[in-house]
């Protein structure tokens, strides 16, 4: 199998740890390694042949020293002259490797949590085995609760011969509102959409071919013309480009402790807390009549007194304070920032 | 007059702004001069002779320091060799002023807040006259809602002769409950005790005399020798062992703006607030959605969302995060940090 990972996303959910200069996947909120690194080392516990990396020309030489020494040489890190979204990301790994139709070619996003990596590697197992009967595959979350930030799919009756558990995909539909979203999980057959796709290489080839044939045009004409020619592909996502309009998407269930970590809530929930339920990250934090908080200190004591709920962030220059329900809305502050050209935070 | 201040506090309320090493007496709280600078001119504004500050001496060398060059010949900072409280404080300044009996000498504490002066001047000079007939005149703080932290003053019907709005004292009492305290501001007739007392000099010696003989003792063979003996003396305040065992008190009802700012809320309070309700103490703050918060900053941007009547306080070694209504409880930190041993930060 070859791997993709798609690494030129920005958020900035998780500032101010997170900034444009330093985006999730750069991240490091499980031990000691970033977001990027357990994704490429899960990918390589899978077996990938390859992986390669699609990130933008600004962080690619920031990853490649990240891969240093061990992985460099293992994986290809590509920066794109410009973003175009995920569809033409892609379209630069099949230029790739067009000369394999029959490897089976995921695609991953570089900075999604996955807790249980065996469950993971099983139900990338039944996708691969869908994607070789000539599937477009997609892992569908299992949803805990009616989240109305992801995108859901929604499967069929159909089950997929001979791989048991995956099912036609009948629709993907856009985020919900909240009752939309609470009757999805009553009726059940709904999946979160977590931008992981699975697919042979000529079936890949024979959906852009379809769906987005300009870009399937330049992919014809190799790797270093469809990267010298990146500026005129169109923007456009894999979602919206391909797999909403291709007649043969599959899904596999997948539950296995995923999180896309969007917010310093989210965060909170994937990390181990005290008996007062704090999850403290630095190891100069005290917390006196304290409870349900996130603390990351980095140089300064942190000291937190009757706090609750709370997520306190020290960086080497900022102190984020904020409630955990309204770190979703991080998005405003660095609307602030930007208002005020403050681009040392950003 | 002479005014003798107290300023050997070792406050730690307005941690981790306020130190063992940095008691809030040498805090700047209201711009840039600490709070004990503008006792000191609030006094020499006054008009006093003399001016003398009682301290221990690990502070004596930070606070000459901070006198110098303006204040420090008219000034006379003495340390004392060990803390004894306010009674024999008191009595270092009678062993060096005993030889001029019909000088009013005033005692303040070092670190409290007073906004309008000129109404503080307007009581004091109410508190000299009744002191240059005799009386040991407290300024009584008119009370403006029922605090249960303080001590209260009651007065008697009897006004002072001649001096019309000071009456006689008939007890002073405990930190009541809040019961008590509301029934206290309903009855009328309360103050809070904010430390402040004014006599002559002979009458402070009279005094001693009857309610402290041992230290009255000491106080006769002059400042030296009552300086070498300090760590002889009683420990005893001037409240207990003499105020409230005397029979000539009288109390000038005072409201000028008063508080001990005894906490960061207290602090919040005496500070001019934005629209939004926020304090901002610090030139890099950015608080968005927030309100009824106050910061402290002195070196890495703060920045806030979502925040609700916090308290975030940067220093140099410290980040502390507190709702308000708990700041109240600072000491419990402080009881943590001295548990585990964080001489540093104490």
């Amino acid at each position: 199998m070859i791997s993709l990972i798609l690494a030129g996303g920005k958020g900035v959910r998780l500032w101010p740890e997170s900034r444009e200069s330093r985006p999730k996947q750069l991240c490091s909120f499980f031990g000691d390694r970033t977001m990027l690194q357990h994704t490429v080392e899960r990918l390589r516990a899978e077996g990938s042949r390859e992986v390669m990396i699609i990130t933008n020309r600004d962080q690619q030489q920031a990853i490649e020293r990240l891969l240093y020494p061990h992985l460099i040489q293992e994986v290809d890190v590509v920066g794109e002259p410009v973003g175009k979204n995920t569809a033409p990301a892609l379209g630069l790994a099949l230029a790739q490797f067009q000369d394999s139709p029959d490897e089976v070619l995921a695609v991953f996003p570089s900075d999604h949590y996955i807790r249980d990596e065996a469950e993971f590697h099983r139900v990338l197992g039944k996708a691969e085995a869908a994607a070789r009967r000539g599937y477009l595959v997609t892992v569908g979350i299992v949803p805990g609760y009616p989240e109305t930030g992801y995108g859901y799919i929604r499967c069929a009756e159909e089950e997929v011969e001979g791989v048991p558990g995956v099912r036609r995909v009948s629709s993907f539909t856009e985020k919900p509102d909240e009752a939309t979203a609470r009757r999805y999980l009553e009726e059940g057959g709904y999946f979160w959409n977590a931008g992981i796709f699975v697919a042979r290489v000529d079936t890949w080839l024979e959906e852009f071919a379809r769906h987005l044939p300009s870009v399937y045009e330049m992919v014809r004409q190799g790797f270093q013309a469809y990267l010298d020619r990146y500026h005129d592909l169109p923007e456009v996502s894999l979602d919206y480009g391909i797999a909403e309009k291709s007649s043969r998407v599959a899904v596999v269930p997948g539950d296995f402790g995923w999180s896309d970590v969007g917010s310093w809530k989210a965060l909170a929930e994937l990390l181990d807390a005290d008996a007062a339920g704090n999850v403290l990250v630095g190891d100069d934090i005290i917390a006196v009549d304290s409870r349900g908080c996130l603390v990351r200190q980095c140089q300064k004591t942190v000291a937190l007194l009757g706090a609750e709920d709370l997520v306190v962030v020290e960086t080497e220059d900022v102190i984020f304070v904020c409630p955990k329900h309204a770190s979703q809305e991080v998005r405003r502050l660095v609307d602030v920032l930007r208002e005020r050209r403050r681009h040392d935070l950003l």
